[in-house]
């Protein structure tokens, strides 16, 4: 068997809300204005009903609607695959094995939480999202998903890569949204931001400001955020789940040794990551859990453990979480995805009780890895999971032994490369 | 069930061969220098005894080797997937059904043959692959195949688009081939191109010249082919068979009432059909099998079926086969993978004799159903793939009756338009 691929019939219908599990309670989220731990009824003006509910929820299991299951289904269950020529090139003798994200219509693993998001906005009768999006994978995949629940989609990028990566623009087009660079003349916000410094590249903070203040302004709208709270962790729950079905089906049933997922806002790791942690806690596995991110945007492995805002204005409530600084500015990587000033406030909780550990990577390493990769398994890996390729290749050839023999490494593909090419050619 | 998974153990373990069924035999291919039909030894100078043995065959089914079996499952058994929201826009009683062969690492069907033939190869001993290609597509491919089967690939590409076209260039670089732009200077055929014309920008008969006398002039090196010839439709059945039994799946059993699948030098359109048109000829199915090609470039619509070069230098064999004359320059349309001058003589003869029918497609029709087709389905054809999708979508329109209850049919979804994305902008 190359790769496993779970039939329809045996996709999870339920997300898993590792809040649940957590052996020491996570901080609470606390209102911006009076420091106090956030209410719901604080987060509804932005966020559906249903999603609120789910960023405190501590119920295990969730149920999946069935209309974002059948939304699912277009290319879910995605597959996991063993990488037996990676193995051989690196002369390892770990198993390898890898789930495969990059299968969706967009490439990555976002739509799993862009769908579940149009989804509970349109049963609260909302018509319009806004976001922010920089390099442009979470404005595609919401733009994808608000197609199939009635939601027009309109979407601030960051300026300098909607001058420079015009491709996922004209991807968002073709599924109907409306992009505008940012900072833009449309919001306060943005006038503001351009009278100060009209060539300004702008930045995500200030995306997220101009699509905040729109989604507000306007009625029957709301804001979409596509990493770091609780509910997008949840959504991406389904992808370790069926990894945990997918390694039964290759007879690995003690499970992996060790998960190994890149992090930027957190989301792709919690999602392949959090139902094996789930699964460490209940003592069925022991696996040990990686988030690999940028040497050159640290949050976990040389930022602050504190309260802080998910964006630069400081609108957001005030997250516990492992943050760099709000005012951070990575230096331009490639990796898109990965330049996020913080992390998830679920996986730096996880970091922070011993649940999960934390390195980083090159982009040098990283790009080399990518290519050995798509060289040996054929894909060619997104800038992102090129993180989590290079972590596994540096784990697997610690163990020499028989082929085989060694430990079962896990690795999460988030994406593929395929609108990322030309940071290969600059690293070539 | 949205889409039919079929198990690795049931992928197709043989290539069906059309011209063991074919009620009235194809005629031969011929020497260009005699006029007289052509034998297998005049053809192994450039391709690899494997592949010239299956140009010849008459055997109904012949094995897969399983090293290539091997790489097939990387991606394959590709998925079937029914369209009902397609369905629903169109207001259609039929049952649309799309094979989707963008699932392959490299976005198309290409690699289905290009694994085939960087196999017989190496069992030849050849260590390196020449080719040309436009827009990218099959030079990724082949560069893809070349490094599971220890082949150095080189590639021609049409100057024109190796300026404008960079992404399926850098693909190729990724997978660690050399591409040139051609003309070069690296070959007599393109200094005397270039002597004539510095500024050309390039064709893709001048390509073909300059790969074959690289290989010809290259100890352990041959040339490589990706489409017209009969061994490459035979490669590309798989995609047909899978098919079948996938239909069955959703209880399909009388097989699909139309077979559409786009042209251009007729692989990936042999690939989807031939498999049904045997069944055809054995009476097991009584499918209409729809080519469609695009207006302007419409070799099977107003070409005229005789012996004609598959290159413009006049240096392959003769080919019976609808063309447009090997002179003949095709606008600039976006569907790259269409602008051939004529059609593969196994699909000419399919037509010629009844089996097949032809239509054309303008490009404004097949963007407009592309567009469609991505915000319906979710996924982003192929430039190409739209033309059968517009083609359905006209067959489709014309049954309104009971939603499910009209006839079955299926489209040959052959890539996703990814790195085609400014076509589609252009056209929005």
């Amino acid at each position: 068997m190359t790769k496993a691929v779970l039939p329809e019939s045996l996709m999870p219908t339920h997300w898993y809300n590792l809040a649940a599990d957590f052996p020491e309670p996570m901080p609470p989220h606390l209102h911006p204005g009076t420091g106090e731990p956030l209410a719901p009824e604080d987060m509804t003006p932005l966020f559906a009903t249903g999603l609120v509910e789910q960023e405190f929820s501590r119920e295990r299991y969730i149920e999946i609607p069935e209309p974002v299951r059948d939304i699912y289904r277009l290319w879910r269950p995605s597959p996991l695959a063993r990488a037996p020529r990676l193995e051989r090139a690196l002369g390892t003798s770990a198993r390898i094995y890898f789930k495969n994200e990059s299968v969706s219509p967009i490439g990555s693993h976002k739509p799993n939480t862009s769908i579940a998001q149009a989804y509970y906005n349109r049963v609260d009768g909302i018509t319009k999202l806004t976001t922010e999006t920089g390099a442009g994978q979470w404005g595609a995949s919401l733009a994808f998903a608000g197609q199939f629940f009635d939601q027009e989609v309109e979407v601030w990028q960051v300026r300098a890569s909607y001058d420079s990566k015009p491709y996922r623009r004209m991807l968002m087009h073709v599924y109907g949204a409306t992009v505008h660079p940012s900072p833009s003349d449309l919001t306060e916000a943005g006038r503001a931001m351009l009278a100060k410094d009209p060539d300004t590249p702008g930045s995500l903070g200030m995306a997220v400001s101009e699509a905040i203040e729109v989604a507000v302004g306007t009625e029957g709208a709301r804001y979409s955020l596509g990493s770091v709270l609780n509910h997008v962790m949840l959504h991406q729950t389904i992808i370790g789940q069926e990894a945990i079905r997918q390694l039964e089906m290759f007879g690995e049933d003690a499970g992996p040794d060790i998960v190994i997922g890149c992090a930027g806002g957190g989301s792709n790791l919690a999602g392949l990551s959090f139902p094996f942690i789930g699964a460490n806690i209940r003592g069925e596995t022991a696996a040990r859990i990686l988030a690999v991110e940028p040497a050159r945007c640290p949050s976990l492995t040389k930022g602050e453990y504190r309260y802080d805002h998910g964006d630069v204005a400081g609108l957001t409530p005030l997250l516990k979480m492992h943050t760099l600084g709000r005012d951070f500015v990575p230096d331009p990587i490639h990796a898109g995805g990965l330049r996020y000033h913080a992390m998830a406030p679920m996986v730096s909780h996880a970091v922070e009780t011993g649940l999960m550990e934390a390195r980083s990577i090159t982009q040098e390493e990283a790009f080399a890895a990518g290519i050995l990769f798509a060289r040996t398994e054929g894909t060619v890996p997104a800038p992102e999971s090129n993180h989590a390729i290079a972590a596994a290749v540096a784990e697997a050839r610690r163990h020499t032994g028989e082929p085989g023999s060694g430990p079962v490494i896990l690795i999460g593909l988030s994406g593929n490369g395929f609108l990322d090419l030309p940071a290969y050619d600059q690293f070539l």
